[in-house]
C-alpha cells in the first residue's frame, strides 16, 4: 500500500498448468509457458520478474528438482513470489521450501486444467496466489480453490481434484 | 490459516466484466452475470456468497445505488468482500464504501476487456481481488492491474486504461 | 478432387466478423483482421490468397465500395472467391457482384457474433463459405446460417437475426 | 438452393474433435459430444439430425464399428451426412463407406486440435465438412485442411498432420 508498488516473481516449473496440445502427438506436452500471454492479458502493471526454472509434470519432479526451485526462491530478490507447480506433487515442494524459513512471502500454485483447454483454472490461480503473495506474512503456502494453507498443513485429495487442510480432515 | 475456510461474499454492480455481446443489438449489454460460471471454472472450495446487487454501466452509476452497494457492504456478514465494479467510478465507489470505515476488508475490482471477449482481465482480477479480500486487514481497496491501492489514494488513467496510486502522480 | 488443390481467395471488408474490443474506448471497432490466425487455426492446406481490402461495418458500405469489392472479384485469378462482409447490407453488395455474372464462385458470409467474443459463428462461417466457393457453380452466393442462398434469393430478418430466402417468406 | 433448406445429419463417432479433459485423470478423454454447442454457437437454421453414433478414439475402431458407421448412413432418410470421426484411421472409414456406394454425399471430417482446446480446427472443419456434404455430388469424401478428397485418393500424413491426395504423392 505504499506509493511505490511492490514487486514480485514467478517462478514457473511446468505442471498442468502450462500444458499445451501437440496436434501431431495427440497428446498434451510442454513447449512453453503461457505466462507471458497470461500477464499481458492481466494487464498487470506491477514490477514482475518471471523466472522459467523448469518445465515438467510434477509427477516427474526429483529431490535435485525441488532444491532447485528452493534456491530459486532463496536468490530472489523480490520477497512476494508465486511458484506455479503441478499439483500432484505441490505439497511436498512447498514442504521443502517452507521447511527452510525463507524471510519471503512463497505462494504455491498450479491448475486443474491446462491453461489452453476450455474451462481452466489457471488464470484464476494465478491471479490468486499473486495477491496472497503480495499481502500474507513470511512463509510458504499453497493457494487452490480460492483457499490459502499454510504449506505444513494441507493435502490434495485426488478423487475429488481439491486440496484440503489436513487438520480439516483429521477433525473429520 | 485457520482450519475452517473463511467465507467471503462477492458483490457484483455490473461494469465492464459482465458485458454480453448483443448478435441482434449489435452490441456490448447485460444480461446476466458471469460469475456462476467464472467460479465453477475456478473451482472455488470455499463459502462463498454471491449478491446480484447491479448490472448496471458504471458511467449510470447515482449516489442512491452507491449507496445500495454501502449497504450490500455493511449487511453481509462475511467480512471479507469483494465488489464487481466498472472502472469508470469504481474509485467513487469505493470513497464511498472507504469512508463509511465498515471493519470489513472490501476489495473493488472489474475489468477492462469484458469476461466474454478474448484477451479479458476479468478471471484474474477477480482472483487476485478475492485473495487481496481475505488476507488484507480491514478497509476498502481497488484491487487493479495486479496492484492493491487504498480508496483514498487512487485514480484512472483514462488515456492509459490503468490504475495508479494519486500519490505516485503527485511525485512526478 | 482434382489432384491438385483448387485455388481460393478470401476478400475481408469488416463487418462484425473482424470487429475487437478497445478496452480504452470501451467498445467494439476495427483494427486487423483475425483471418490469418483463423486460417492457421484451421490447418489450411490449400493455395489461398487473402484480399484485406476493406475495414468497416457495413452499414458504412457505398456504392463505391460495393463496387471496389466487384472489382476486387473481377480482377481476382481464382475462381472461387469468398468475401468476409458485414451482416448488414451484406444481400445489398451480393445484389451488386451477383448481377455482374463473373465467371465465379463468389461466397459472401458473415458473423453475428465477432471472432473475438464468445460464442462467435465466424469460424464455423468462414470454413462453410469456403467449402460453398470451392464446390458450387458459377454465381454470387449467401452462406449464412448453414445455408446456401442465391444472391436474387436471401434476405436478412433483422429481428430475429437469421437470413432467409425471399421466396419462403413470400410463400408464407 | 430451392426455397425449402436441404435437410441433413451429422453422424458422431468421437475422435480428437470431441475430446475433454478430465481434471481427476488428468487426460483427454470422452464424456460427450461438444456436437450440439458447437451448432447453437454457429446459429444453424437448417433441418438438421444428429445421430451420436460412437464416442471412441478412432484408433480403437474394428470392423464392426465401420459397418455400423456404414449402417447409419444407409439407413440415414438424409441424402447429406457428415461424419465426424477420429482422423487416424478416418482413411479406412471412409474406404468402407465410399465402396458401398450409396446414393447420398458422405463427408468425412475431424480434428487435429479437440474442440475443448485452444487453437482447435473442430469448428472449421464441422462448417466445411456441412457445406460440401450440401453441395457435392452424391459419393463419400474426406474434408480436412479446407480440401476435399475422394474416398479413394487421401492419405494422412501422420508426420505432418496432413490429409493428402494418394495420386499427389504418387507424382511427386
Amino acid at each position: 500500500m505504499t506509493n511505490a508498488p511492490q514487486a514480485a516473481r514467478i517462478i514457473v516449473t511446468g505442471g498442468t498448468f502450462d500444458k499445451r496440445y501437440d496436434a501431431i502427438k495427440g497428446e498434451l506436452t510442454f513447449t512453453e509457458t503461457h505466462l507471458p500471454a497470461m500477464l499481458a492479458e492481466a494487464r498487470v502493471n506491477l514490477p514482475l520478474a518471471t523466472d522459467i526454472r523448469l518445465l515438467i509434470d510434477s509427477l516427474q519432479m526429483t529431490d535435485a528438482h525441488r532444491q532447485e526451485v528452493l534456491k530459486a526462491c532463496r536468490e530472489s530478490p523480490e520477497r512476494s513470489l508465486v511458484v506455479v507447480h503441478g499439483t500432484d506433487t505441490m505439497v511436498q515442494t512447498a514442504r521443502v521450501v517452507g521447511e527452510a524459513r525463507l524471510d519471503k512471502t512463497i505462494v504455491f500454485t498450479g491448475a486443474m486444467v491446462p491453461y489452453s483447454v476450455q474451462g481452466s483454472d489457471a488464470t484464476f490461480n494465478l491471479g490468486f496466489a499473486l495477491a496472497a503473495a503480495l499481502t500474507l506474512p513470511a512463509g510458504a503456502y499453497v493457494a487452490m480453490n480460492a483457499r490459502i494453507f499454510s504449506w505444513d498443513d494441507v493435502e490434495k485429495d485426488n478423487a475429488e481434484g481439491v486440496f484440503r487442510a489436513l487438520s480439516a480432515s483429521k477433525r473429520g
